[in-house]
């Protein structure tokens, strides 16, 4: 990985920047020269020549058009090099043009060179052009599409050598094969191109092979560098922007508006609609408010048809929009789990996403304005619940642990909601573990264990579940506590969890605990082990070993700051539950945590900057801690790891490598 | 039941009529003095006197406003007097008036008894008035809503007294015992009301304790005549609607658009936004295309509220309209599990709708113009399988099973997908059975199992469901394998069932089974097991006991009508794979099925209409099997049950005895 994200760096990706992030979605802006685009974007297909809509009235801030179709004929050509694709649409902003691959793939050849097509796409000012690769279809031979791969590989060198100024897409090809595609993905990245389209996959969407797409697309992207946009070429169905989104990818293109028009047909973030079914209009667009079906019916065909594609722009655009508020908002799983109930083969592609979990994690932000929702088995699989099982292991084990049931959120201040009936499924009697000796852990679906001190930490505090239970759920939770117990010499149950989550099945014997139990949270406890779970285990000892000195809010009783001395160490933010950090914080965890964890390291140019507390841009960054996730508490560094500044991390730990353009690190202070 | 429904038709509701229906959903028309209002409908709350919005202009179709605080106001109250409320408010419409009861709830106490505001109500022209009832609030002591409900029950009583011509609404209360629902709902539906409110709501929907009103919705729809409207009073959240629809409402009053606006919130099918958080309008309605949350957030408070309030009104008519959308074309549960997942609490709500299996599949028509789609474990508790699992067992079993995996739909045209891996895990190899001794049946998520004849039937072969199965899925077809198997004696199974559905837990040793299997689907086997399946055991040999001839089209190669000589029996339809009677298939069964099955009973006056083939209304219905449900071939009898005709059902059976309105039966064919 290493070596991939040092070849990166010797090329200049300056056109792309992230500014939110969720999931592996973001929000961004990617810059041409007519104009910057906000990314996830639709780009509506427009046919030169033929075009009826002016989609710029809808939405539309980027549009895509065929330069082989502008090529190959004689008018549009001569317009084209006279006067530039943006007169020749009449499309003031960016414009994306196609090779002609497209054609390639329907006809088996096209009447132009890979060289001629990206030298016109140069010459009539397209803002970012495409080379002509090699469209290699779905479940091909293996040996056609590894022969058609090398053709694209080549053609994607040829066009960078002939290219001038032009910005240039590269289209990741292989098939269905997934490590083609990252040996694809891998190939281009490392060459210097500005954005990656994800090729030849319409057949899979035309024949909801949405599981398929899911491997195409996580097989790629995860190969691509994070620093450039990518494109799912053919993707024009709302249902299916936000999977895709949530996947990586951030450009769309959108001829469906149009041809669905054409059959009479509605895009619907939850599906197609035809209109020759409808008995009355679907949403709040000004066609579906303005005209019922009977009278689209009753129109001639090319009003009706204008008519449909602007209902289809206004959904598509609406659906855009609302990604882009969920990224912003944390609430992006939320709305693709939503949109994958379209079709159970959406449905199904999303429960393949559990196969790229460790990836997603990785991109997934730890800490989110919007709460976790569960919506099904597939919230299971969700990135903060993967690493909320692998950060609890991260907490010390006492010697006795006492499970009890989910009560109203924050747990600890709804402890009278317990139910008093409690066994002791583990240990003896004799053990005479003290309350000190016993961790309180609460037992609940999605997250499975939850230690009492961690009950106010994003997410464990702002999710919600059903209290009726699926299967997946209790099976999950039953399998953790397998696992979790292990560690605990001595494990108290309460009878609800017992009969919960059916540990009865696992421990058939049990002694009822008639002992009276006190449970009580202890704050120093408390933030020990929140330091450990936020930063690593050792890091709540590394951080308040010395007397420290807790102050709480007056309005809310709540831990808000942690002190030694005078000497302000942590701050608890009242929103997530989540340290951050002051300069002795920053200090005590420099000097526990082994470099380069948690690091950003900078150059000598941004050694000043950083010290003076201004924001670390990316391109200054030489090194960093690959695991580091975005809105994480970050050390900044130099090179001989002494300590400048700490702040909140925007990007990952690779996204911070792979970027030249854009911030990094938000710095919180410097002097240090 | 019977004794309740003798009592209903006393009354005469000639005010409500069924068109369409799905799940316990029905899209239907109820007449008013001011026109006629489609339902389900969503009536604005209309402030007498401070109504900014002219709420006509964003669809709505009927209001509701506050008799009590017209009558309280003096001014107001001439006005009204003198012109009427449509004048008062200006709106032409139907217009209903709550009586005060909602200020009783807050206050405590009101200043106008329950004779005063029926009578104010009439005398303002009111479309539908209400009477003063007392909502008692969740959870309060049993005694407290006994009490009270005892009042509300006096003061409908009181109310019909002094009523002349208005429809009146009563309020079905009882707090959160649902018991006392039920009762209330139907002493209620013994008098003569025209709609029917599900009071006192409020609280469990601003608490989220969606899974509380489900059951009181519920315990009331169950006990209301169907011939009657319900309201949901005070539901005016759009991301309600579809689930409040399936348990079978049909009004909604929204304060919520101009509340929510007040607030700077914005409602959306899948829940609440606030203005202050977002980056981006979530919709494509006029003020989400036209204004930026800055430009909304810029804006002097009362154009920004209206502004709002046209955008709430607009989500809330299209979610209306996709409603009657989904009930005409039968997908409303799809609707509904869409929706479900704005909030977990939500989804908690479906999943309590399992406690009403029994009721839903009664009001569920089992054929339906769109395919059944899967969307996570809360599917499996559909009326739909219900239905296929009680149907499956009209078939007799034969010696021996085999069986085999999903392939693609219809599953007997593709067998050559199936892997030969095959075990016997009961019976012995010497059996010898021949391979018409042997059912081939389909193991499959949600059906469980589809004997192969079965596999062009509506939902059996119109459905979709994900290939990566949660472990509900596995766990129900689990053990519906475990009792279907039970009544044969040799069972095989191919190991990819035996895999997915670990079949392999219960049977440790298994046979490899080698022999060559030869699958056959015999084309009269096929036609008795679909009459079986359709009418009930034996229905198959009733019909086609005699020499048939069996018509396939030429086309599609399927089978698609029965004959005995030149007598058509029935014809297959192709959309559903269901029969479709003609004459002598009518004649047979009616021969066959006892009395009252299947039949619908019509009095001497309708008999020779239905002789001449025309259409049955309910109003002469005088008896009929109570298990009918919606769109089934049913029979036309006497009352000394002489066949005069057959058709198919608009209603089901319990509809059918409580309508004097509207349709019972399309007539297919009299003459008989
Ligand atoms: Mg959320
Ligand atoms: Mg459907
Ligand atoms: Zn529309
Ligand atoms: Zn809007």
């Amino acid at each position: 990985m290493n070596r991939i994200l040092k070849i990166l760096r010797k090329v200049k990706n300056l056109n792309f920047e992230i500014k939110y992030k969720d999931g592996r979605g973001r929000v961004g802006i990617l810059k041409t020269p007519h104009g910057t685009i906000k990314t996830p974007a639709l780009m509506p297909v427009i046919h030169p020549g033929k075009q009826t809509i002016q989609v710029a009235d809808y939405g539309a801030e980027v549009v895509i058009t065929n330069a082989y179709l502008i090529y190959k004929n004689d008018e549009l050509r001569e317009k084209a090099l006279q006067d530039g694709v943006h007169e020749l649409i009449n499309f003031p902003g960016p414009i994306i043009t196609d090779s002609g691959s497209f054609q390639l793939s329907l006809y088996g050849d096209v009447e132009v060179s890979n060289q001629e097509i990206v030298e016109f796409q140069e010459k009539i000012g397209t803002d970012i052009g495409t080379s002509l690769d090699l469209p290699t279809p779905p479940s091909v031979k293996r040996e056609r599409a590894e022969k058609e791969l090398k053709i694209t590989l080549q053609r994607a060198q040829e066009a960078l050598e002939v290219r001038k100024e032009l910005m240039l897409n590269s289209v990741v090809q292989g098939s269905t094969f997934p490590d083609l595609r990252s040996e694809c993905a891998q190939a281009l990245g490392e060459m210097d191109f500005q954005v990656h389209p994800i090729g030849a996959v319409v057949p899979l969407m035309e024949s909801y092979r949405y599981h398929e797409l899911v491997d195409v697309v996580m097989s790629s992207v995860s190969y691509l560098p994070d620093s450039r946009p990518r494109h799912l070429m053919g993707a024009g169905h709302p249902m299916l922007f936000s999977l895709a989104v949530a996947m990586g990818c951030d450009l769309f293109d959108s001829a469906a508006y149009i041809l669905y028009a054409e059959a009479d047909r509605l895009l619907m973030p939850n599906g197609t609609l035809k209109l020759e079914n409808l008995y009355e209009m679907p949403c709040s667009c000004e066609v579906c408010t303005n005209y019922t079906p009977d009278e689209l019916r009753g129109m001639e065909k090319e009003k009706r048809r204008d008519l449909l594609a602007i209902h289809n722009l206004r959904v598509s655009f609406a659906e855009i929009r609302m990604i882009h508020q969920a990224i912003i908002e944390g609430s992006l799983w939320e709305l693709v789990e939503q949109r994958c109930r379209a079709h159970p083969f959406l449905l199904e592609a999303l429960r393949n996403l559990k196969n790229y979990q460790d990836d997603l994690e990785k991109y997934d932000p730890p800490y989110k304005k919007s709460a976790f929702f569960y919506s099904g088995p597939e919230s299971l699989n969700r990135p903060e619940v993967h690493r909320h099982l692998e950060r609890v292991k991260r907490i010390p084990p006492k010697k006795s642990v006492l499970l009890i049931p989910r009560t109203t959120k924050p747990y600890s201040e709804h402890l009278h909601h317990i139910p008093l009936e409690f066994y002791r499924i583990k240990g003896e009697p004799n053990l005479e573990n003290s309350a000190e000796d016993r961790q309180v852990t609460v037992v609940d679906v999605p997250f499975g264990v939850i230690p009492l001190e961690l009950d106010q930490l994003y997410p464990l505090a702002q999710n919600e579940s059903p209290r009726i239970h699926d299967e997946d759920s209790i099976l999950m939770v039953k399998n953790i506590l397998h696992d979790y117990i292990k560690d605990f010499e001595e494990v108290i149950v309460s009878e609800k969890v017992l009969r919960t989550f059916r540990l009865d099945e696992e421990f058939p014997t049990k002694d009822e605990y008639s002992e009276p139990l006190e449970i009580i949270v202890d704050d120093v406890e408390r933030i020990k082990m929140i330091a450990d779970y936020q930063f690593g285990s050792g890091s709540g000892e590394a951080l308040f070993n010395t007397s420290v000195q807790i102050v709480k809010s007056r309005k809310t009783g709540k831990i808000r700051h942690v002190y030694d001395g005078d000497e302000l160490i942590a701050t608890l933010r009242a929103s997530d539950g989540i340290f951050v950090l002051a300069r002795e914080g920053a200090r005590r965890l420099h000097r526990y945590l082994p470099y380069p964890k948690n690091r950003v390291v900078v150059n000598e140019d941004a050694e000043p900057f950083a010290r003076e507390g201004k924001s670390i841009f990316a391109k200054f960054v030489i090194n960093c801690d690959i695991n580091i996730h975005a809105k994480e508490e970050v050390l900044i560094v130099n090179e001989e790891d002494q300590l400048l500044a700490f702040g909140k991390s925007i990007l990952n730990g690779k996204e911070i490598l792979d970027f030249n353009t854009g911030q990094a690190v938000k710095t919180r202070k410097g002097g240090l």
